[in-house]
């Protein structure tokens, strides 16, 4: 299904302006250039616009925000709205604190936000739902699994609706909705859980497949969801004895850096919620 | 001796919020999800209290500082104080430059900090000793050797009653004391020096085994020193021709990634000075 | 023809300090630590005078470049000048913002500054020439390669005179020019370009080359930059089945550890254009 999507990002090789935290900036920047895109990393509210200018979509996370940051990202944001260039959020800790819940809806009422790709509780913080984040981690009562799979969906197409937006939740099972029709993907491993910055890679991953793929964003979205979770498996397959986070981490974004359309489209397990 | 620490930490699973430099962020980061801890980085003034209190354990980290963010040291080390979180204090380039010793001395008279974990030059710098320093790496004449060894246990014992503060000193040798007992600890690599950022690991990872261990704090970081010095004995085995310093700096937090209580009560050389 | 200059870098372990951007800054400092030299990075305008005069060499990058700290690149190329240090300048996405060619100019009108060290979009665009870049990469356009060599070389020769700065302008081919003399630098691999901040490294390691071979500031640009070029080229033949980019990263830095003075010698590819 997703596997052209993947293709024409690597014939298009979209400049994704990305405006984010400096824990996990190099490994998003190489997953980018991985992907096949280019990265562009600028943050000082005087260049962002003539930046985003030059890019073909926008990535905007909230990890280690400052308040500084947020002037850019409103005009990086306005930049990219006026160029109808697609425009991920990626809420990091909304729900952890009032200026990061506060951010992401500030963002999220005042740009044309195409895709908010976060975990369930920074989902439910930012649509102003109960939340149990503690720090950066979806909280367990929050994640989407089999039991609750159902419901969660149901959640999401309203939520989805409601803040028109597309909503792509990552979590032991992907849900991504435009609040019409919602995709459920699996795979990946727990283990990328345990290396900071999965979350951050897919996002501006995210807005890679969107800015290669305007036509479809919802699937879009969920193309780059299957990447990450099919490098997730392929790049388990290689962990030796010894291996850790660290050799997990790059073997992910090799994975990535290695795969084709047709491996992608062999790999997702991607369903239609009904 | 220290197995049950790391054993408990796993169990604990502390969040530990670090404020860090950028440099080394990332690194940090994978290291406290490689021993079982979770990271937070937040750093603006206006939500650090909010995110502390979120959390188990504080690390502040003066490398690259900003004076910008040296509210967010002091609001987040107020709270965790009131919570009774245990706060390690870095204080990187402590001796080379007048802001960062300021700084260390501020952050630890304000503040109820629990540990002081840095190289000879800098503890020296901020007892308001004679330091020789040069950028942020200790001084060969500041340095622990078998040679200056008792004299220089004697001096850290004086240090740490005089601060009111554990101190944990890296280098050839290490030195933990509580101004009571100091305990000396061998082990690592040299080679250890010729990745950026080891120091900074260590001091998160001080905090999370405080934050997982709160009876013994001496002894919580003495074990936090033992991962290390095991790691980079264990890293160092798998080596092979053509490795580096990036390959090496991989291969130590894929050791704490796969160590267990066990292995590092195998590993551990730690002796109590008398 | 350059390894006794890495022989004497590895002698002198010069310090260098390095004002640069928190995408590529972790990579930067272990591939100085990877070549001999020591990094100290720091960017509060307060502390920059003092922490260059314990250094040896400036580099001043203007990646994720933010108002505040051009400040702290002034005050350190000030110090940095006063001392005779050598001082480098990357004028990371000069041509895609306003702000980042004018800084550009501003510190290359300010300081004296010995080598600048871009891609020929960055380069033109400080001169003030057309240039046709788009984000943080060369404009194919202007692009060295064997085509439109000759022509560049003549023109970097008279931009060197103009600016009254060695030029070090990578790309297919390199060319590295004091305005009197051109060398010619081939090697590397195209693949490098998938990395994030392997210029970032270069220009790091073109400060640790200049300040332990001050007395050749020409040759000791050039001979950085055919380190990187064996480098990536040693480290390309450690490239197995699964490596990506991730992968290439680590084997280039780690190459440069392992590097011998003879090794350099041997791979390099490096004529004078006359």
């Amino acid at each position: 299904m997703f596997g052209r999507y993947l293709d024409r990002l690597r014939q298009v090789c979209p400049v994704i302006h990305t405006i984010t935290n400096y824990v996990t900036a190099n490994d998003t920047a190489n997953m980018l250039l991985a992907s096949g895109a280019r990265p562009v990393m600028a943050e000082e509210p005087e260049e962002v616009a003539e930046m985003t200018a030059h890019c073909d979509g926008l990535t905007l996370n909230l990890g280690t925000l400052r308040t500084s940051v947020i002037p850019a990202m409103l005009a990086a944001g306005r930049q990219a709205s006026l160029l109808h260039h697609p425009i991920v959020l990626d809420p990091v800790g909304a729900g952890s604190s009032k200026l990061r819940t506060d951010t992401a809806r500030q963002l999220l009422s005042a740009l044309s936000l195409t895709v908010v790709r976060g975990n369930m509780s920074e989902i439910l913080a930012i649509a102003g739902k109960e939340s149990h984040t503690r720090g950066v981690d979806a909280a367990a009562c929050d994640t989407v699994t089999g039991d609750t799979l159902s419901q969660q969906a149901e959640a999401l197409l309203n939520l989805s609706r409601q803040l028109g937006v597309i909503l792509s939740v990552t979590g032991p099972i992907d849900l991504v909705t435009d609040g019409k029709k919602c995709l459920m993907i699996r795979g990946g491993r727990p283990e990328m859980g345990r290396i900071t910055g999965t979350g951050c890679q897919l996002s501006a991953l995210t807005a890679a497949f969107l800015a290669a793929n305007p036509q479809n964003p919802l699937e879009a979205a969920a193309a780059a969801v299957c990447l990450m979770d099919v490098a997730g498996e392929t790049g388990w397959k290689r962990m030796r004895p010894g291996d850790g986070n660290i050799a997990y981490r790059g073997y992910i974004i090799d994975a990535v850096y290695n795969m084709t359309g047709s491996e992608l489209e062999k790999g997702e397990k991607v369903e239609l919620f009904t």
